[in-house]
């Protein structure tokens, strides 16, 4: 029998539709299209698109006004524009995907078996070529929330999302890093360790990550200071120069399976034990890293809530990391309340500069908790005597040395900049006196986001409270700051639902 | 304090984008809108929107081209123009949607804990209300997955269920249903059981469904023969007249909450047995039924493949049902094969005339399965003897008082058409004899659905070989029926490329 079609008979000429789509790429066809008509495709179809040799799978949006597209044309999100990187003028051909074979273990997953090597790395590499909707990829981080994933998973996980992303490799060893879990506002340390360390003469290429479900991640407050989007080349320039950086994660792609998981954890609000150590350890080992200390701020609104809980991830924190070729040192601190006074990006990074700097009023909680991690990965990646990595950190830290470090990174990273300050602002002030018992972080963060942090750099709120302080009816708990007034607005309105996000008991 | 934004400042003029984005609600607006700056809008943002007293949340899309909107308007796809009840020229707000409280609930349940009542109503009337988006809704599905439902959340949730619809009521008693969980092409038993039983004199107001992913539902079959779009209204006049009547579920909104979570399940290809025995028994309940059997084809290609599983799924109805005041009654079938000849709308309904009006060639397979579960729907709502059921039923048939009472339905319904034939076949023959001893339902239901069916009604095919049967070279083994030369051309190129949907072994 003759060939019933042919491939010009599936192409159209496509253009940009001028419609951004996120992250999700979707492809606009015409009801009356031929295409969409012999191959039986319809609103949310999930469609192959090939033009000049690369393709992308993306979701089917029908477009019902003819003006719009004419007969010959199919539009393409700006999102699926950019995957395919096509020109105007270009033509593509549209198919129906090939079944989602890895699918299928996720549905097991689901069904209560285990993920093995070869299974994980199926799904994982599918997800990385795109080949999962959004929806397909919500159902994959639900199948593993809630710890229901084990080690062997884990390790699985960890392994192969390594696979998929590029992988750095530095001259000198040891090569150290430092991360936090989060969930604790305002723990901004990466700002201040990173110069101790490079100063004490470290190698440590530092990849921060932009907020997830935070008002703000350490990239998007180092970047009010200096630009943070640097590809491989320019960090490797950086580092072999001042034996540091600090600069965004998502712009050289170490994870880049982990940089698509997240853009469906954050509406989700969904974290799991097993995704979040395989995220943080495969951007360990993709930017070449020997020894990692991690910070896990224990608190009742942080993060991780219990002593216990904490034990259990360092625990697989660590175990993973052996696995893996990774020295894992986990250190448990305080999350009970905000680290600084800044919760937002540009009012981070200026606690951060205040330290660095040796202001008088800087904040004494973040210079301590910087100064006890970069002793502990002193101690980790050299071999100097256990207890002393504290006070070398301390140090380099109040001779100036860090602060030069800092700015010489900055300068190297692209030029320094000050941070933005916000042009509305609302303080909350207490009603009555009292002794502050208690700090809702995770309200307090929400106030923060509801302002705009992150998006706009600026925004967030400051806060004056810390547990035990004494405060008097009047005195300021904490100031939001907004760029726009609606977005003030917009966080004035929730605050006002709200109680006890700052809980006062009376004076002893 | 006074207010700082008002309704006008977050107007703008809406208008029908001319986008199909299926059921997901999708709201465009210009990056340099001043709503999205003042709100801090991205792409991807769920949005709400008023107009008129109505509300809606939708995701936004952000238009990068301006020739696509201007200045002070927004679009709307199909599915939010539709949702809002908008017109041409109104005006809508726009701004934040509260946060989704309930998703504590779906995280709860991915964390092992079990959902009550309280908990599973606010999820199901958040995902009525379309706050849930699909990454969302895909979350809960996948939570419920994988028999992660017990019997009191299965409950929970049917209850929950039947809250959001419409619910109808009758005034005579007993009212008896039957549903089929699907999986089995031609099993089309529908369209004879309610003549019989309405012949009888018990009233069965049964809303049947479209095809969800077979090449028919009984709506679409029973289509081809009547009207079936019919309001509340109207079928209470049907029913009230000739005690039974054949339509569309989805033109009443029975079950809006179902409706929306099969767009998940489809695609995600993940059903869950909690939610398939909530939608099954929300629907019955919400259509005031008293007694409902349900029938449970097993066989390797159905739906349900095994026996136990069977069992299982019969617990849970029965269990469910009682708990909800609804006597439930399962019938466990043979589902190793299509029932009847025809597999697509007109092709089925054809199949359902030949057994009412009494035709010599009708399909007995057909018939005898209709009679086994019209005489389990009588023996379960009446008080006659467990046995005499079947006998009943069959007399009722037999004599033309069936048939006159589905022409009577068809009437009331706006009147009977005969249904459409097919302009295009194409015979498939055996290339050598045998004896037929397995059947791919799944393959052949594949290739009705290229050949055009359901959308096109006389699309399908024509099937001729039961298992058993003996079969010559060259003797047909089915016909398969298009209304356009190009979808019959496509099923015929997915079959070159397939192998053993008949499996035809030696003749002992």
């Amino acid at each position: 029998m003759p060939p019933i079609t042919d491939a010009a008979a599936h192409a159209l000429k496509i253009r940009r539709m001028g419609i951004d789509t996120h992250q999700e790429p979707v492809i606009y066809m015409r009801a009356d299209c031929h295409i969409c008509r012999s191959e039986g495709f319809e609103a949310q179809s999930r469609v192959l698109v090939t033009s000049r040799g690369n393709t992308i799978i993306g979701t089917l949006n029908v477009v019902t006004d003819e003006r719009l597209l004419s007969h010959d044309e199919a539009g393409l999100s700006d999102a699926a524009w950019r995957l395919l990187q096509a020109h105007e003028g270009d033509h593509a051909e549209f198919s129906h995907p090939e079944p989602l074979e890895s699918l299928s273990h996720v549905r097991a997953k689901v069904f209560g078996h285990r993920l093995g090597d070869r299974q994980m790395s199926a799904i994982v590499r599918d997800i990385v070529a795109g080949r999962y909707s959004e929806l397909h990829l919500s159902a994959f981080v639900t199948a593993c929330a809630g710890n229901h994933l084990d080690t062997a998973e884990t390790i699985a996980l960890t392994r192969a999302m390594v696979e998929v992303g590029e992988r750095m490799s530095w001259p000198a060893a040891p090569v150290v890093d430092k991360h936090c879990v989060g969930g604790l506002p305002g723990n901004r340390t990466t700002l201040l360790i990173v110069p101790i360390v490079a100063a004490y003469g470290l190698t440590m290429p530092k990849t921060s990550s932009r907020a997830i479900t935070s008002p703000a991640g350490t990239a998007d407050a180092m970047e009010t200071l200096a630009p943070v989007n640097l590809d491989i080349r320019a960090i490797r320039k950086v580092v072999g120069q001042e034996g540091g950086c600090i600069v965004w994660g998502g712009a050289v792609k170490l994870s880049p399976a982990d940089d698509i998981l997240i853009r469906v954890e954050r509406p989700l609000e969904m974290d799991s034990a097993g995704q979040m150590v395989a995220s943080v350890l495969s951007k360990k080992l993709s930017a070449g890293s020997s020894h990692v200390v991690i910070d896990i701020p224990v608190g009742s609104t942080a993060k991780v809530r219990t002593r216990g809980a904490a034990r259990a991830l360092s625990e697989q924190l660590i175990e993973v990391g052996r696995a893996l070729g990774l020295n894992v040192c986990v250190a448990v601190t305080d999350g009970s309340q905000p680290v600084g006074r800044g919760i937002g990006p540009a009012l981070e990074a200026r606690d951060a500069l205040a330290v660095l700097r040796g202001d008088q009023d800087a904040p004494q909680d973040l210079r301590e908790r910087s100064l006890s991690l970069a002793g502990e990965i002193i101690e980790l990646a050299t071999n100097v005597p256990t207890g002393t990595g504290y006070d070398l950190a301390n140090v380099i830290l109040s001779d100036g040395r860090a602060w030069r470090k800092f700015q010489a990174i900055c300068a190297a990273q692209g030029g320094m900049r000050e941070p933005p300050r916000s042009r509305h602002t609302h303080t909350v002030t207490a009603t009555r006196p009292g002794r502050v018992t208690g700090i809702d972080n995770r309200r307090l963060a929400r106030i923060a986001k509801l302002a705009g942090a992150p998006n706009d750099p600026a925004a967030g709120l400051d806060f004056f409270a810390p547990i035990g302080s004494s405060i008097d009816a009047g005195q300021p708990l904490f100031t939001i700051h907004a760029e726009s007034p609606g977005e003030l607005a917009y966080a004035r309105e929730y605050l006002a639902s709200q109680k006890d996000i700052v809980v006062l008991g009376d004076e002893a």
